[in-house]
């Protein structure tokens, strides 16, 4: 499964912007070092551990921002389950450039990985039921693309990029607003016809408001499973649902049951372990 | 305990940047449907666990830059330890500008404080030895100088930023070099007289031919407890020892027992869970 | 009525820009030969004619960053209607930063005014039926925010900002994707739950097909007034209507009376002419 | 007949942040859920209406930018006459990168060959007198020299480029400086001998306090023909004549008929129409 | 005397760059290591020998840019003449501040006096005739704005800033082009009516021929006196002439004695030694 | 003798800049008026005078930039002596493209050169001695990393490339420290093992304050040979000494037989002259 579409555009300057960042100004002084100039090596990107592989893109780039004359092959694409010592790259090239660019595309890569890797493991939870998981706004600042990429990677589903492209009404809206009601108002008489207006609401009474007003999505938030099923009831088929808050691998199960369209799992981006990848030199 | 510095220049470009990512093109369309233009807010920043608090600048940073009248004073510093509920920032100023810059503020602030508070526990673990704990190159790509500062804010000591104001020499530069000796030869050419120069050693023989060529800093990678013990004797006193490989809170303790001065952990930045904090609004 | 939100990020960002390209490497050598070192002066920027003003906070940047001490007042809002002469600023300050930052102001508030006031004009011919007018992506290519907060200003509604925050299935992407029916299923099994489809039909036959397969907006290209009216009573109350295509000043009253909930005008932003100001010293 | 020169560095910039405007953090949405990935097509970009074409090297850099490996061929050059229909671009390569290019290639096209087409019936209504059309700096910001490069493709002749490459004194330097003569003596202590010196006289007693004074150019404001025609006749050989100010395609034969050698008409730049161009999937 | 105009757009990009090369991803390592936090201090920067000061603006910025704080005074301006010892600027403000931002500040600020120093040298040696000394595009690449400013501030006057201001016909152009003539007939023809023309010939043979078809500049290059005086003659009043090629200290009298109106001396940007200048902590 | 590394994103970045910087918003006017479209030109870079040539790879950067067809061939290499009339590039391409870059491509050549040239001279004068010489941070504000580059062309050594990456304790540091043991003593509990410390001392009582306290290097400022040989003898084997400070051409001999380690040179990179390259069109 393939996670779709990642912007060349922001993927050549993220990855500008790493590599700056580890050779500075004077470049990998150890490879120069150690490193006969002209010195050709093949090498393998290989996983430590099993897991989705995510962001061969940002890890190629790395290479070829170094030098345009490395070759990169992938055995494996973006979104495929790998085993413990699977390759995911073939890398051909100028010793010093591969070894001057394999913290930056490992660091992309592993990351990513991780991302993926637990959002396969949330939609596995939940795979016997109707509900898809999605990510939040919770991402690593500047990396929101990518993460969310990842997670599609992981078989997720991907809820707004940014306060810009979609309208979610959270608690503090709502209180500042004066209520559920006068917040979907102000809400729908702001918003064009290109926009979808969800709202969060923390009990039944609130779900109710929000039915009546009408609203595209609810989110129901730190709702137990009793309450979101009942939640879910109560909507019916023209309003979405999602569930959020104090989701994990123990509880998403019996979310799902539910019945809810979606829960949403901050996790995923703020708190996904790396997966482990290390770069072996095979051929110098 | 303070982490000390945080570039400000830095500060400025990775908050704008995450701005520009979470508000787009058209900006908070909630909080502008939902919020009067001209109403005012008071709201605090509250951890929703205990742990130690790292990023308050960045924080800062987000307010100011959405809105430069937000008035922002924390009650904490960088480094301190917080219990759940602790209020680490009261904020104040328009109620539109405080929503619109709450998700990037909290980002920030969750992420580092993660890494801090995941570094302070591995110091605490070791804190009856004489080794320290010090991060790697395996962080969040462009986000490395506050993710070693926010490692500085638990307790722990930086390894080097960069490839370029150290000389590490790892396994592939010395399989490519042609052994131990012949890569300390080389790097010890390169290298000026402000760079330090350290290697990787898999094995005592290996250790044994680098303290006889001699070198700063040894890496003693995947050793078992009494190989490091042994490791340690070897090296004297003229050259600092590096642990590193698998190190977890699990292991942490017997590897500092064994007498190496430093320990490395790639957790510490890549694998660390956020720290949980949340923005209510108290005045409306 | 004003025009909404402005991100001050984009303002800052799109006035350095301008001020750098008309400043180039030697500044303003008129005013610098012509005006003495610390002379103040007064001046005003008046409308030439009559509409409506829209771009006041891209002109008080460009004046803020040549010289912060410079004071600008606004006796208007951004979205007022104002008569030939009407001054829109009052502005006091060393002369020679006056001078300087004139023109990259009055090139930003001209093109915007222009573009609200050209929208007010459809937005008035349609005021009597319930369609509203919104604006395409036919904008200036790295002003798109700002002229689509100009379309608010002048009372108009926001299309989609790009090719990410919506689905737009348009003539050619039915073609490559085999058919209304086909491309339909696609864009319902790749959206996300905050993902607005709308698509494009030249004929009622595409219409019923659409229809059929149900989607949230219909964009009616190139339709003639009864075929528009036949396309909105066969469409229902479940899906929105969008007109588009060959719509003028003088064509826009007949497609409003047809019922169709949109009207977009590529003309709105790619062909409005300027609203002229100028402005003039008073006090020397 | 050519433009001649566009800095292909300004071009590569200006693409990359028009590209990313529309692209945003997720892309084109619509294009990959509705075109089946490694999908390729074969596109003409055609003009809906006739005029002169301006701007292909942006619409071939969008496309660049996107993908290395589209071709993209173009039958005419700018500057060339095009009629209604002219293929003006022929396109090859994968479906998914066409389609997201295509709105970014347009806009810059038709923006473009608008300002040519406009600038073209200028300089045919004054192809009988030695008048030369020039334009102002009154462009869009951040798009001046492509604006101007146009305006050359059209005919035209480009006045400045900035406040920065030569001195035109406006009334209100004049009344800052203390009348036209001390504007003047300012003018020429300040400037070194590669800038050329322009002041704007609006009365004929102003020109002749310039001419006794000396200047390279006078440029005469709204003046009626009569007045324009003794204009001319009072600066006599060595100084140039340019008219200004309410400059339209009715006025402006009777204007170059008073023999000045320029006239230069802000409207090219920021009130030209757009000329209207579609892209077409011809195979796929 | 001063220098004018700085472009403070200019100044505040260059100085960010120069600041973020200096303090990289760490800060300033000693400053944070031996002064307390919070400290505050005083300090002069000091000259080392005499000469004229050039830059206080881009040093005023470094220190601004670092702490807004900071309080930066200036009993002198750019462009006055110092003697040995002089302060030029009286600093105030916190401790680690002051000193991260000295290198920076000084390195501006010694390189801009150096060329202001040494023009001054030029202009002194030239002052009893009528010649002026100006420089050329030989400038430090990214920093020509700033070099052309020093260079006024000595007294001199600036050449063209770039390719794109002027037209300079050099001995490679006209070979190209075919001859003199050729190349002048070309660039008449090319250039706008803002655009001054320049030739450079290397004999009097070229000089008669570029006489003859008419330029507004004859660029003389290495000539001896004596062919210079000749040319002079030959060119007559109303095309300028300016000298140009191994111009030294030494030679640089009797070539302005020949009646050239410029001298044009790359040496002012391209070899000027640095002015010495040095920060004293004064209070701590 | 070759300079080893040069960031490839670097010079990238700062020959874009320098384009930018020449080219401006028209371009190279000249070139565009007198050089035929299409015509293709040879041409070679060629010395006026023997020296050391550094900054190929950013001569070649530039012509590749403006023009990527043009081909571009060195006979010899950064850090190569060449004598005066060498030719150091070919260049073959098309002629406007050629002559566009020129004077970029010279720019950095002749600046980085002349630093080459200048170290490669106190490198002769020390070697018959033990001494290196090494360069500062008085370098030009944005082009460190190049001039750092240059000298290791020359022979040098490099000093630390910033604030961030070495501890150098300076007079003003001790002062506020409250003295060379207070200073020591501070720096080494915040450094990390990865970091050099150094520290100046101006007497030789300062200088047995550091060695009982301990250190890596000792900076010796402005002390006569005499004092110089007497530091060198006190320190012994384990610090290393570094001198400074009105260190000439005819000083440096003296100073490198007291035996100090290194000599560290300001004027390597503030104060080389130029080495003077010329481009020379040889078929047309």
């Amino acid at each position: 499964m393939s996670g779709g579409f990642l912007n060349p555009l922001l993927v050549q300057d993220a990855v500008r912007r790493a590599l700056e960042e580890d050779l500075g100004r004077a470049g990998d002084l150890t490879s120069l070092a150690c490193v006969p100039a002209g010195r050709n090596a093949e090498a393998v990107i290989a996983a430590r551990e099993p897991g989705i592989v995510a962001g061969l893109a940002l890890a190629r780039e790395a290479f070829r921002q170094i030098d345009a004359d490395i070759s990169f092959k992938t055995p494996v694409a973006d979104g495929h389950r790998i085993g413990p010592g699977a390759v995911v790259a073939q890398i051909s090239g100028d010793a010093r450039a591969v070894l001057s660019a394999e913290r930056v595309a490992l660091n992309f890569l592993g990351r990513l990985s991780g991302i993926a890797t637990l959002t396969s493991r949330y939609v596995a939870a939940v795979a016997h039921t109707s509900a898809r998981i999605c990510d939040t706004r919770k991402t690593t600042p500047t990396l929101r693309a990518f993460e969310k990429f990842a997670v599609r990677c992981g078989g997720g589903m991907n809820h707004r990029y940014g306060l810009d492209d979609a309208i979610l009404i959270k608690d503090n809206h709502i209180a500042v607003a004066g209520g559920v009601k006068a917040a979907l108002v102000a809400a729908k008489a702001a918003a064009g016809h290109m926009v979808v207006i969800e709202i969060e609401v923390d009990t039944l009474d609130q779900l109710d408001e929000a039915v009546a007003e009408g609203v595209d999505i609810v989110l129901l938030d730190n709702m137990r499973p009793d309450t979101l099923r009942e939640a879910v009831r109560r909507t019916g088929n023209r309003i979405k649902t999602e569930a959020s808050g104090g989701v994990t691998l123990e509880t998403v199960r019996a979310i799902a049951e539910t019945g809810v369209d979606m829960i949403s799992v901050g996790a995923l981006t703020h708190s996904a372990p790396v997966l482990d990848f290390g770069l072996d030199i095979t051929i110098r």
